[in-house]
């Protein structure tokens, strides 16, 4: 590993707003976006529908920037923070692997610089004022049974789900029913991810609804008066993390909202430090295109003013077989027929990519026993769709693997310009917006 | 502030063992011990019984360790952390205030380097696992109705005191009473500031009791085969922080229990770290001396290997005049006759200092409006109790204000030999150490 | 009112078999059944799908006892007991009303002889007994998450649905989420209204299923050794009880299980009781003829060994234009057409009831400000469904207003023998009995 | 048994004031009262403080009403009625024992005539109520974490005590922490005890006091107009039941709350009943003299406006013997020496009797294996203290068995005019009158 202020040097990073976490982790003040425009190329990886048998999105995406540092651009990736709990439980980290991942790992894969545990202090503090509110004579006239504010762990502690707080006399607060969720799932995470500073961050905070007063009016942050002290733990959390690839890429990780409640993708200020200081980004958006990457372009791309120059769609022949019917014990056994029928899960993605106006190349990452008869059945489809199919290498090969797929995609993405078509229009009723996504994406 | 590199650097630190957080803060591996023995006479700082009025403790601790430092004492002051919860509650931080604070402030009173992110992450997942191990057919035979270990949120927060989880359905965990604790009060921070290295803690923390089986036996942490993941965890957490007082003098600020049910000291590490690299290390430990110091005596120094050289006993006019019967609004107001009555409270205390054989210095800790005749009825009575009281002025005046006592101190320290006579011995029973300690420290 | 005594008496009930409480009120020994077969003729009243606007089945069901009795016919009627809970909420009993009511109305609507008081008892017992066998040690394994039996109390109290108990320490029970229904919902009243004796009733007590292991398996009351317990407490709630009508017809009003539920209807016992001892029995199941009835017709009467030999299905022109659309507000004013639309309801529950080879009579329940056109309306559909329709005033003139009523009803009824076609076979599985109804009752 | 109308006939009870409950039970009416002035001769029964050797008040009781039926006194006992609870668990019932029993047992010391199910109902009316005026906006303000009021089943059921309430969501009642009590230790039941009739009842009822405001200020049952609805539950329960010993003579048992947290005696109107149409009524309070005794007289003799003329007092050798010392095993084993030094309980409760200027009767109620010697012992001590000590066996020889204590009490009694001297006034404060208590009983 380089000392992380090398790898800031080298990405043009100012050493005054680099605010280092040990050797190897570093912060970027905001204030290095000062005057300094978007000068990147932004390349948004996602994936077909995640099967048991993985696709490896993380691994292609840091693979992919590897690669194209290979070629000689300056490069830069940008991707989520793990989250601690699942990272406890059964799943494997968040930070790619083999020899595409981002270094630190375990240190990224454990508290990092912080901002998990920031974000859980600011969301509880929240919750506490919400009871310590009900306790002291309720004066904004909240129900306490409508408190829609919960409170949350960076852990998956079932137990905590369903509970009953506000037990044990009345100096003791309030009883009431409430629960506990994963840190990543917290609102608070979502705003953190969208803000553009500070003061944004207030404002998005103060718009929380706590819940419900009796007669249905909303009760929000900001009426608790507590938004100053949440913002306050937030301050160093809003800050970009810097580490690198294990080649020395730079690799902006920063924000880590789940994609089934939230955006689900890296904040807005690590993709826009990364453009102002590289030629090329790598981001991902998952878990796959019609969850993450729709709300990556009708979302983020709009509230940070960027947008991809191309969209890469990752797939694997294993999972291609689950979706050609396969059980996942047998997706090791070549069988182009399941494939072929797989198939059809790619093409939905490649149309859905097509209905935002981007350019699209499918990356096949590349498992020990992918036979060449296999490749070559998506290839030949890919070949009817218009698009490339590359095959790449990441976990095995690091970037000399993903070199194809680099010069395919970079070819793509520097003759094209930062644009996609919204699927829907901000001003839209929320309950159109949600038919439009319904229709187009998955009809 | 100066650069924490060039802090660390007058002590002697290896720029190999500092982790810079940021700027001003660093972690400092333990490796940085080896080799170097402990070369500091330790000065021990503790209070009189502490009123609404205020000792200022810790102000005093930093301006002495300030005032050691104008002296040209090659000095380090040892600390513990404040907790996030009471600071954002009423209290105002527990960084020492004026001139003699210890800095970045804001940064120590808030996340700082993450460790009681890092204890309450530990000590929850010891207890995510618990339930886990309930819902899960429960092998080990635990009643889940007597299970002691609780959760932890580095806040105040009321309702959380007393709740009922596992709601929801069978799916959900099994429903039991139990709360949430403040982190500092966690066993995890007790054992953290007693470890003296990786093995120790995984030693410590296999042997927490978690509560009983229906036969009255007990079920330790190390039956769950969790003590690794919280070892992990902990594993930067284990590390002394460095940062540095308003006038620049290395600040060891690490661990942080509660006085009232742990050693309310901060870790051995910190008070080691400081002696392997300086002359005078300055430590506190309270609430009251009969509280904390004799904890600080009987366990830290044991565990730690070490001994002050001097014991300074903080006192204010303001706290005397509220122990010879003064109400808090009035103790601004001159009332020699108040501290005269006061006095009991401060000969008790030095009392029990000496049953330790330690060698006493009083400091007054001077507010506003304290008169020259108050001050001389405390001198008078320190002169009849054979020892020195000096004026100490460490809020307005900083290390300046607290040259005299400097000098007494060190006078004191400098020919002493490190030793205490411990009040018990490590090998009586339970009732027999609780029974000494009240007969003899409150008797 | 005429003394209990005397009604018995007229009854035929021998003296001995009679245990009065109080002057009006009395329950029949079991063993007045003894050497008494069935010698009455079973007339079912059932209704129309109820409104807001009431149809009066239980008003209908008395005045046509009444009816038959001004016309020389031995008549006894057989009814739910109303339940307590209800009563002293919003509704108005369960006595019938005006001249066609159960006496004492008072006495049958609030403790009546403790039938409900008993089953509760009894239902509480059980899950007493349940708690206390998880608080010892929990020999059978009951899976204390998957405790399906609940408490009752006889009473709407709505903050008892959800309730965690268990709590106050590991002396006081297992916590667990459970809750209260309303005691006339207990499986313990249905079983009461099946059972033909104390040893059926045994029986069936021991077959509740109380909740599951962990393995999945059932735990039943009869392995928690309590049955014999609930039984004694059940001793006399099995005995039907006997009142009378306003006009002094004897009537057995005994059982009270929901039919949204259970069977909902009155006890077999009673109605065994009233068929022994008159020439012809009113009884009366609803809500409307395709829930409570289909349960009287496949369950009551084939545990009971009976049958009826007419069905009455009773219609307000208030509740057929509800059906054809009118609003409550509006349904005192005359609107033929309206009624003309709302027959389809009764249709299909004429069609329903010559599902079962019953012969039908439709009793018009007259209000005040019902017209001759829309009675017409109804009488022509009838016409052409080839049964009667007549009009009857049970609540504004006793029997005497429903004397054509008994008339037509008696005319079918005498000569009918005592049959009906099972909708289904109870040697079939559950799902196939769940799709035979819900396709032929309500297809 | 005699048929329950011959006995009340016997007694003199007008027929139209009975209302049976079968053959062997009935209530009386409140009426018969009207006109009829006490004329009886009172006899309360105590007993030395228990033991669990036992001491047999309630078989005493009985046993020496029908000795004074022997003599041709005509004669009622006045008893609590069981509750259910206990009698399901592991005692015996409360009906007294061997050859002087009150039958029939079984029917009371199951559902007897509803009383118990009545107060329950009453009570859990209320509690519903404040539910759900907690629900419904509270208008009242009454603060859900301070209501006093519980809710109650007659059972022992440990899981119910401590509970969490209106959990389920906002539809479902505000979440709170309450707990069921055992029936019989409902404040309606203390209250049904002491009232003198329907409208004494109600003022009594409104004034329970639910819980309190934030402000302190209480909310009674009145404020929630439910006490109209309370007295209808109760109207039955109001009256006295008539039931008769082995040997026929009546008994009004009535009433059954707890002597540990009420009064824990029969009704008022029982006593007065029995007053009315006896010439000796015998009536017990217990558990000791101490405890219910001094409640007797200082609450219900003046609320009742009746006094005894006697007082007995119950002691078996085998308690003597427990006070003097002796495990529960050895009690059988004659020891003159330790029933001597068990006197001394006797004598304070001989003491007690006198402060209320009661005459005594010492009543040895005799077990198999008791000897002449240790009787001898109790004699002389009686003698030494002015009073006679009279063997009873009412266990074992009913009437006849009690013949002697019959002739000693009826001497004492029929001569002494009902008098008592209160131990305190009701005017004065609730401190000193615990405070006279305390030291005159307990002293």
């Amino acid at each position: 590993m380089r000392p992380i202020a090398d790898v800031a040097k080298d990405l043009g990073v100012d050493p005054t707003h680099l605010e280092p976490y040990g050797l190897y982790k570093a912060k970027v003040a905001l204030k290095a976006l000062n005057g300094r425009p978007s000068q990147g190329r932004l390349i948004l990886v996602s994936a077909i529908t995640p099967t048991p048998a993985g696709e490896g999105k993380t691994t292609c995406s840091v693979g992919l920037a590897q690669g194209l540092g290979l070629l000689g651009v300056k490069t830069a990736v940008a991707l989520r923070e793990p989250s601690l709990g699942p990272y406890l439980g059964m799943k494997g980290g968040g930070t790619g692997g083999g020899c595409s991942q981002v270094v630190p790992a375990d240190d990224v894969n454990l508290h990092f610089t912080g901002d998990i545990h920031a974000v859980s202090a600011a969301h509880n503090l929240l919750a506490a004022v919400v009871d310590n509110h009900l306790h002291h004579g309720n004066p904004l006239g909240l129900d306490s049974r409508r408190v829609l504010w919960r409170r949350v762990v960076d852990m998956n502690d079932r137990a905590l789900r369903d509970i009953v707080i506000g037990l044990g006399g009345h100096r003791e607060g309030v009883p009431r029913e409430t629960g506990f969720d994963i840190a990543a799932a917290s609102e608070v995470m979502a705003i953190l991810c969208l803000a553009d500073g500070i003061h944004d961050l207030k404002q998005r905070l103060g718009r929380i609804v706590i819940g419900f007063r009796s007669d249905g009016s909303a009760v929000e942050a900001a009426d608790l008066k507590v938004v100053g002290a949440m913002a306050v733990l937030l301050r160093d959390a809003l800050k970009p993390n810097l580490v690198q690839t294990t080649e020395g890429v730079p690799a902006f990780v920063h924000g880590g909202p789940f994609a089934n409640i939230a955006h689900g993708t890296n904040s807005i200020t690590a993709t826009r430090m990364a453009l102002a200081h590289a030629d090329a980004v790598v981001t991902e958006a998952g878990f796959a295109f019609e969850l993450g990457a729709e709300k990556f372009f009708d979302i983020n791309c709009r509230y940070g003013g960027f947008a991809p120059c191309c969209t890469v769609l990752v797939a694997t022949l294993r999972a291609l077989k689950m979706h050609g019917g396969v059980p996942l014990a047998q997706v090791g056994a070549p069988d182009p027929g399941a494939v072929s029928r797989g198939l059809a899960n790619l093409e939905k993605h490649v149309e859905n990519i097509r209905k935002f106006e981007q350019r699209c190349v499918v990356a096949i990452n590349h498992f020990p026993g992918d036979t060449e008869d296999e490749i070559a059945v998506v290839r030949d489809h890919a070949d009817v769709l218009g698009i490339e199919a590359v095959v790449a290498k990441p976990f095995s090969e690091g970037g000399e693997g993903c070199r194809a797929l680099a010069e395919k995609v970079w070819a793509v993405a520097r003759r094209s310009r930062p644009y996609f078509k919204p699927l829907y229009e901000w001003s839209e009723p929320i309950e159109k917006k949600i038919f439009t996504i319904a229709s187009e994406m998955y009809g």
